[in-house]
């Protein structure tokens, strides 16, 4: 399908099911996009950090996106992530992802590597000439460890290389002043801002923000999408109560144990967790070398989502 | 005056004027506390970052906080700070502000030394033995490095230690949780969150918080008291357009040069450039060794206050 | 060849020439090797921070690797790098490098995800277990954005799964402490501590490091060789003097312009543009996103290389 | 007395010895400082961040330099830190030590607020025209959480306003470049650069350091006297198996328990715990809101200093 001109609503980060012995569990991907899609998401974005994209190998990556693109089946549009450390590398995985069928890409700035501004530019300029799809920046400085400057992204919205960014910075006030820019400079048409900050999505789409891509949305899409409704319809009370509520269920990423997983397994294994529960996927298994959660972490979980009213 | 059980509302870190030669210009702080109590501010907040208490000897902090009690007279609550490295440094500047009449204490954890969240704790705790009046805890990164925890807050406010916090962290996802878990604990009634994200206050309040202390407030109190108004009477989208426009107003924190000053000194000088061009206080003069504003930044500053028609 | 039990002397992180549309040059490459080796070099680091490893496909790494083997052709060693986010993608570099003919891997902590210490030791077990070839440890905080923990690198020298470390942490105190607690567990014997700190080799090897990896070392590898023998023979005066020399040589990593390119470029460039002014290279070129220096910044070096008495 | 033109040798960082009710021990102070003076420190220096100067008020600090210079009685200089925020306050410390007799001052950059380099420098401009007195500045970026630019003490080591620097960045590397460039300048005569690199002294010395400002020479002067003295006379390998010695002792400082404590109170707590198993000080207290140190930690020092021959 193509990208419409300005993507918006609730994105999910789709988390990328494994077997125990590592593998990719397409049956369970194709389940976890049912799941997100039936729930009214507006596209599903694979390949992303929930996805463990850092942990898959090249022809892990494209099972998943085959798998993705072939359940989503046209209902709705996919972003790839093509994260990897700098731009050839990066190329080898977006022209994998456009042979694969992909509606967009998403990339982060150049990572172990210290780039200079100008020099993130160009690598995204450089994503954008080699492979025609619609490019979204990713800035998620917990993972690259820099953030995306402001200008850049004006800059590359205003020259068409980029058609939107995901917003996993953390910085509300940071996002608020790039809309206010988009806006005052005549380039917010065309150009989708998707936060990450999930347990802010009223306050970002309040800002101006086009839509959200949520790594909980994979637990409950619904509670996502009736949030994004209530926002959208101006009932800013009844967003703002979800998102308490959704801000509640948040507290499943932080079952793990701090004693035993870093935490991006605590994180990680928390989603798979939930999804194995609500019996989306077929199991918790996360990429090597993340710890898996314990029998403990994991009824606390369960306990979570019963009060969520989800199990 | 007494402390209302919950501050809420618009509540100014009121800048310090400044003589040519560095002295505290206590007449220009009269006025300054004028133009924001008129504005309708609900407090005022002495000796904080943007008063430059970093900057003031124990005795110019004294004349500070006089001139604002004998200034605000009694029509609303005085909040001084008490930004200090240590707590036997921090009970005098509390033991001082007590005499001179504040209505509330502002402290931050300590700072220089690494304390572990058990030591801040303490901290808090022995202010608030040493000294009869609210304590608002002061969370502000950027200058202490170091985050305020979650529990610690929570059980701060659990046990009467803390009447409030001044969250200037700049994590609405963190603000949020705080908010729901206080209120599911049932703290929420005596304590108050005030937001220091002067650029994301209508995510703050819709979230839940009582007020905010905004730097931009001495510049444009009015504005921030309109977006409490339209706030509180559930006016979401009223609030975020005059967010939007503070957010451009913003731009004067950055008119200074990065090539001369530093960012503290960008921001008070920002400030204190435009309320010298908007009349209230007679001298931009900010304390050593913050380097001035060039001639060229304060022509931005004044560009600025009249596309926002504050000139 | 057989790695030596215990890896010593100068090991250069050998660069990776590429020609102008960004290939291998194998060529260049060779005459890298023979620069190094004829110096002295008591083994080579192929694939490291300095050879550009985040820069460069899966398939450009193996041409590297192939191309170095044969050029050393036996003479001394070849430590592979297997640098990559995480486990599963490092073990694919792994067993490209043991099947290309590596003597050892030198692999980094996991980056891009936040991992528990425990995840990082596994991490270097599953790669030691998968891949039959001595394994070191790279502690790059700069690239990775995490140390490791010395209780880490000493568990993992005493279990066998570590031969050695590459300490790029600039922490010479750390370093010692490390050293210390090697001798004091009997774990020294067949661990070899390599130490990256370019400009305080004299430093590393009088508290007892093995030797040294210096990106530096591809330019001027007999000042190293002559550092590390005099060291060896107890001129630490000498030695000092050497490196004093080197410290001053070692600007040629300042000569690019801050406000063109970032730092992983000026260093990479710095190194590549002296190697081509020395004639063991055909381009000074990086690999993309980086900048190139300009011909300014190329003349500075110029001057550097003579000061030095290397031109 | 008169500081001579280069400070040379050992200057403990004098701990500032407490009463359990928190005020200064001043008898304790002096047995202190006839403990280094008699082990052969060539300076001492009061206030300084082992000294608690954090957390001591500005009677506290006077009340200490005053017992300090009674004690050292004109047999060693007394370098007075001046540690607080910014230049005024800086300068109201400066002000009082020079009344009281130091010989020199010791400043570390602003903190609190953000400064740019230009305004650190003025910031040491300001203090050296107020007081004549040698001033050196104090590199500490745990505590201040910035470095100093090498360009900015270049260029005060250049126009006479600094007579030296403490550095305790813990940076060989950055140290080593500094000295060459001093030395190539001609500005190394009258500039001492004192190392707080305590674990890694005999580097510093061997890349031209001039002495040593070791916290752990409270406990242990006479081994930093031997390790200097061997430097001093080219014994490098007998200066490093001093330092070894003094690094396993430095393990007194992770007696504490992380999980109790912070950082600070642990080191400053270890040391004064040792102090007082010497029979040194009459107490071990801390200032607040430092938290003491367990038995089981205290027994855990005293077996350190037995197996180091102290105890």
């Amino acid at each position: 399908m193509t990208l419409p001109e300005q993507l918006t609503g609730v994105v999910p980060p789709l988390c990328t099911p494994l077997t125990a012995s590592g593998e990719v569990d397409t049956r369970s991907l194709a389940a976890l996009v049912e799941h997100v899609v039936r729930a009214g998401a507006g596209a599903v974005f694979a390949l992303g950090s929930s996805g463990e994209a850092a942990f898959l190998t090249g022809e892990q990556r494209r099972t998943v996106l085959e798998a993705t693109v072939e359940a989503a089946a046209g209902r709705v549009p996919v972003l790839a992530g093509v994260i990897d450390t700098t731009t050839p590398r990066v190329l080898e995985h977006a022209r994998a992802a456009a042979a694969l069928g992909a509606d967009a890409l998403v990339a982060t700035a150049p990572f172990y590597m210290t780039p200079h501004p100008a020099e993130t530019a160009d690598h995204f300029r450089r994503i954008r000439a080699a492979v025609d799809l619609p490019l979204l920046a990713y800035d998620i400085p917990p993972a690259v460890h820099g953030r995306l400057a402001p200008q850049t992204v004006l800059a590359l919205a205003g020259d068409g290389t980029l058609a939107g960014l995901k917003d996993s910075s953390g910085d509300l006030e940071g996002l608020r002043r790039l809309l206010v820019a988009l806006r005052d400079t005549g380039r917010d048409a065309a150009f989708s801002v998707l936060t990450g900050s999930q347990l802010a999505v009223d306050a970002a789409l309040l800002a101006g923000a086009q839509g959200v891509v949520p790594g909980l949305g994979n637990v409950d899409p619904a509670g996502y999408v009736r949030l994004y409704g209530h926002a959208r319809s101006g009932r800013w009370e009844e967003a703002a109560a979800e998102q308490d509520r959704l801000a509640r269920l948040f507290a499943i990423l932080e079952a793990g144990d701090p004693a035993e997983a870093g935490p991006t397994a605590r994180a990680i294994g928390g989603f798979k967790a939930a999804l194995h529960l609500l019996g989306v996927i077929a199991s918790p298994a996360t990429a090597t070398p993340q710890h898996p959660l314990s029998q403990a972490s994991v009824r606390g979980i369960e306990r979570l989502l019963k009060q969520a009213g989800l199990l």
